[in-house]
């Protein structure tokens, strides 16, 4: 079967009828998310209306901003009216702050206001991506009139999975389930069926940090309460699965020294692309200016023995793999929780052997064939070499990370390009003291 | 507030029976995790009883062994017993075979046919981390009869949220969600109301698979069935965020040349984490083994100018540095489906661009101060390999992924290490053949 974006090219507007007609929703929005912009608005006015909004809410802002750049007005009006309020500030935060002035002035006064509301919160806040239409019940409802409640008030609402319950002044006093709620005898009152131990966050919290609880406690939303403990929304797991998608393909750009783009790959320009790697790239070559310098001083060894230039890409190459295995691991284990700052002792230990075991392996490995190439003295240099630079870039590379954070700087940018960077210089330090002193040389 | 680490080591009984009777079980399971594994059995037989089991669930099965083999045989086998059938297979797989068999030989009649049931699906498959235990409805009952029969089956089972809608034959035909049910009339038939155009999975898919198609989808859970469409269990949303970070971790490990763990970093022995990352280290050194071939060969050169070899950590950083920029960005897009094989043209043509602006922008910027210190010669050799060699390696990293999983290797083992080792011989070849040109050196 063609590809949606081969239908396109070949201009065969029946073929291309049948292939979105027949097509599931999540399938097509992920094959319009993979074309051309220009092509995206063409292809979505050809897909029937009763899936159009469907497919228009599983993509993501930019793309659905590529798509409403082909469609007219009414149109335009009348999707962004049905989205969820959370999904439409998302949408309206990606876009050019006229468009997005303009497209909430027609909205619907009650989806206005609700936009409005989630547009006042910060970015990056909790309060930006809960959903502010939820069904909140009181302790003293008995299990029938809260199911009462929950018919009347339930189809505005994201989820009626996970119930708020408050007490009369709109303060969050416990949260039922509808599996509760459903099981139990009608006659119960809600209070006794809640659970008071909640967990929530407040509006202004970072959502990565209310997207974790939710994975880490298994909850199906959580609340999210102002400064008076009054509940303003909930936040649920699909958001959470969201933000934490996002979050992570922003960790991993860092990882590798690259500015997040905060869009798909596929729909950022080449001028994009490189813009966002640039700067560490820059910063990066400007840091490697320092083993230029290191070189430099130690010139006479390398024009008395050449042979010492053949390993420099070798052993800062295996010194920045061994930090990077180590700075990677530490990010990772510090990202779900189970590595701290005050865990930098145990860490360090931990890793000094590490980096000693593997060193030692390495430097093992390495004697045979160096001496037999090069003789016993290149052998020595380069084994004795390999095990204090593994040693050495491993205990970087695990210690960065910790003391990044401790400093107030995101971890994730101790990127591997970074250590591999630092661990050059210093590992070309060590490389030449220890050639000094074994092959006798004298500067 | 003390740690719970702490006031272990302080060996303060009753301010750790506060501690413990005090901390919500969300905190207590992730100090619990961070404690050393002796630590673990003796801190739980503290915990109060009702929130022990809590806390149990919320840990990963490496921990959770850790915390049962401090404990007396009658609590294990009943906190075993209480387990969802999902995650004790989960628990049991971690196990050494002969304690995971005697303790399934010690669980009731029931548990024991739903853990052997999903310990015959294949490893990783969606059937060792489904839920048998669901609720599934007919499509000519009415939303009271459906909800008679969820009230009747649905504590056993692990949601009731969304629930399967079987033939006679037990085969999926569709999937109602309880919101529906709690919304509509009583009056309503099923059929009328379930989603027809479902999402399933087969019980041998791959786990990861599944959690995706939760995600993109917006699934609280999954039916699964087996080769002749019968439905045999759920997937839900939980387990998928579980798979998916855990996936993830092993995602983030092979990307820096690091065999995956298996289990969470503080829980792993120094030597289990020299182990995962020793293989790879070799694999790398071996392949550096080229970078002193090459060297070698213009080992003639390198005499006559030994100012060459100052450069060399600096160009062959840069190269490894945007080919791991571009492989990671490139493995990322696919990991969120964004980005396939066919794309590869694209990919390329997107690439190069990218590769030569930030060529032309590195050695625009490494003109004037080569120029300053080692003269216009070395300014021209060095900025025209910045050139070639961040186009080139944009270009590699870009591209390796996609071929490697063309040829049905995992796109994550083209980590950055390893596009850093195979630029690195090529990168040395580029500058020596352009110092030969430039600077007219005859070998």
């Amino acid at each position: 079967m063609p590809s949606l974006a081969e239908l396109i090219e070949a201009g065969d507007v029946d073929a291309l009828h049948d292939w979105l007609g027949e097509t599931g929703v999540l399938e097509t929005s992920e094959e319009l998310a993979r074309l051309d912009p220009d092509d995206k608005g063409l292809a979505f006015r050809l897909l029937p209306r009763d899936r159009a909004l469907e497919v228009f809410e599983l993509l993501d802002p930019p793309d659905q901003q590529q798509v409403l750049e082909g469609l007219r007005a009414d149109r335009v009006r009348h999707i962004v009216e049905s989205m969820d309020p959370d999904d439409r500030a998302r949408l309206l935060d990606e876009m050019p702050a006229m468009v997005a002035h303009r497209l909430i002035g027609q909205l619907s006064p009650h989806e206005r206001a609700l936009t409005n509301v989630l547009l006042g919160y910060p970015p990056e806040s909790a309060g930006r991506v809960m959903s502010p239409e939820f069904v909140s019940l009181r302790a003293d409802m008995t299990v029938e009139e809260a199911l009462a409640k929950v018919r009347q008030a339930g189809r505005a609402a994201e989820t009626i999975y996970a119930l708020a319950v408050t007490d009369g002044h709109r303060r969050l006093v416990g949260v039922v389930s509808l599996k509760k709620l459903v099981l139990e005898d009608t006659h119960t009152v809600v209070g006794d069926l809640m659970a008071t131990d909640v967990h929530s966050v407040r509006v202004t919290d970072d959502q990565e940090y209310a997207a974790r609880l939710i994975q880490e406690a298994d909850l199906l939303a959580l609340p999210v309460v102002d400064g008076d403990d009054r509940i303003v929304g909930v936040f649920t797991f699909d958001d959470a699965m969201e933000v934490l998608e996002r979050e992570q393909t922003e960790d991993i750009a860092r990882q590798s020294a690259t500015t997040p783009l905060g869009r798909p790959y596929m729909s950022a320009s080449a001028f994009g692309l490189a813009r966002a790697r640039a700067t560490w790239l820059l910063v990066l070559i400007v840091a490697a200016g320092l083993t230029v310098q290191v070189l430099q001083h130690f010139e006479v060894e390398l024009a008395t023995v050449v042979t010492l230039a053949l390993f420099i890409p070798l052993l800062s190459g295996t010194g920045g793999n061994s930090g990077s295995q180590a700075a990677v691991a530490v990010i990772r284990a510090m990202a779900v929780g189970e590595v701290r700052f005050p865990d930098l002792p145990r860490v360090i230990w931990r890793e000094a052997r590490v980096g000693l075991m593997l060193g030692l392996m390495l430097g093992a490995a390495s004697l045979i064939p160096v001496g037999l190439f090069f003789g016993s003295d290149m052998a020595t240099v380069v084994g004795l070499t390999l095990v204090a630079i593994c040693t050495w870039a491993t205990l970087a590379g695990s210690m960065l990370p910790l003391l990044a954070q401790r400093f107030g700087v995101d971890p994730t940018v101790v990127s591997a390009p970074l250590i591999t960077t630092l661990v050059d210089a210093t590992g070309l330090i060590i490389y030449f003291l220890i050639a000094r002193a074994v092959l006798d040389l004298t500067a």
